[in-house]
């Protein structure tokens, strides 16, 4: 495990955050992630926070709010970038490719290759990274997040219930098959072939129903979100739930968009949904059922 | 009343938040404000949040995570820009003076007489275009603010007991005629003449004792704060209010630093502190003793 460097360390709440640089093998460069440290002795339970197109790790950590309800219920919270960055990698003019949109999948097309493997990034390296330096359980993870950064939550979760004991999301993208943005990002990182698409939908994934790794599935949704039809179609999620038997706690909400604002307004619920199932010690959920 | 103009309206919490520009007489030009109203009929007290330096109308709005209190609260919450801005403006590089760094005071000196008017604009346009557009009750206004905005929330609150019921500060300017930020911009607005300077400092209003208008000031400051000792120099307000008799709530808070994860951590006590000071209709508290 190489070293980290700490950024910035900044006192919240009960806590302390920091911002933190480390060296990640899957991307073969440096990446930064910001992370929320309850005061005491831990282990503490840790959630991840997949971040949507354009951010950084800079968003969720100011913006979202989540850090007196993380210090009340004694919770790691992780927020990574999006991608990995440079001048020396490649890059699209578009906000929806490229740097800033890593979509969490492993790209094995040039000239993404080398450098975008998002997956292995989230669920290996940022993981071992974080539980190697902080007082983090390894055995309760859970995760989360906004609009790619939700699809990313909802796929990776429902890929890797074997890491993961909660999965929620904010105005995910449900079917990333099916959204403008995902068509664009899969083709691009993964190429045409549709059936290595098929594991990046989570509305597939949960339809298919083979995992039920979860109890529940917390999604929340607002009704004034400009992608609510276009780019999320969140009723993919429901379908799919009702087809497969997969507990589903799908939330509208009149008047909210798409924007942190909407994220801080429910940020508390999530991190009750995950701190409660995250509670009981010694190791996954599933796994001891 | 000239118009105002809705740049944007977002749902967060049980309320609205917009940011609005409209025409300032004082500053003979375009203001940008943020105001967060909460559902309901009103009228509703309104707490005023003065900005530090460099700051616009979003870092406070995007970051202080005070939405949630002051929904619960039923409080308006305006978030003014900290000066007038514009490439027809002066400016200066440094980060303590010009647009971004009005410091609140009306300016006598050139070039910035025409449009730095930051108080006549927080204590009348402001007011104005607020009462005039919103719900907002006008017997109850409070008035908070970080660094500068401590600063101006202090000495604005104490010139003008007639317009604010309730006062509170983060990391304020204690003495802005003793801090090098206050020096160096008090000399530039309103000249080397330091009789202009007395009402621009907040333990010196206080320690004068004439007003005390106000049955409480609650002060926070973070110990890891890097300008306590240099720029804000806390111990000046407790000294002056020890000499006049003005009750003084400062509280020190060991790690937290000068940003807004120190704000966030404290701006639940700061709304309540507020709400229980505005609840009552009719008139400002002092007015009525």
């Amino acid at each position: 495990m190489p070293g980290i460097e700490i950024i910035e360390r900044r006192r919240v709440f009960g806590g302390d955050v920091a911002f933190v640089r480390h060296d990640s093998a899957a991307v073969a460069g440096a990446m930064t992630f910001s992370v929320f440290v309850p005061d005491g002795e831990g282990p503490f339970p840790v959630l991840y926070w997949l971040s949507g197109l354009t951010c950084t790790a800079s968003n969720f950590t100011e913006k979202a709010g989540a850090y007196r309800q993380a210090s009340r219920r004694g919770l790691i919270v992780v927020a990574p970038d999006t991608s990995p960055r440079g001048a020396s990698l490649p890059d699209d003019p578009a906000v929806d490719l490229g740097q800033g949109a890593g979509f969490y999948v492993d790209a094995t097309q040039a000239p993404w290759k080398a450098a975008f493997q998002m997956e292995t990034y989230i669920t290996h390296d940022l993981i071992a990274v974080v539980e190697e330096n902080f007082p983090a359980d390894p055995g309760r993870r859970g995760i989360s997040g906004h609009s790619m950064g939700g699809h990313g939550a909802l796929t990776l979760g429902l890929n890797n219930a074997h890491l993961y004991r909660s999965v929620s999301a904010f105005a995910p993208i449900a079917c990333a098959m099916r959204s403008p943005w995902g068509i664009k990002a899969l083709t691009a990182y993964l190429g045409a072939d549709h059936a290595a698409w098929e594991r990046h939908s989570a509305a597939t994934l949960i339809a298919e129903g083979t995992v039920k790794a979860f109890d529940d599935i917390l999604v929340d949704q607002g009704r004034a979100d400009p992608y609510i039809d276009s780019h999320l179609m969140p009723g993919l999620l429901e379908h799919a739930a009702a087809a497969s038997g997969q507990k589903l706690s799908l939330r509208y909400h009149d008047g909210f968009d798409h924007s942190y604002y909407f994220v801080q307004s429910f940020i508390d619920d999530h991190i009750d949904f995950h701190a409660e199932r995250l509670a009981a010690k010694g190791g996954l959920a599933h796994a001891a059922a």
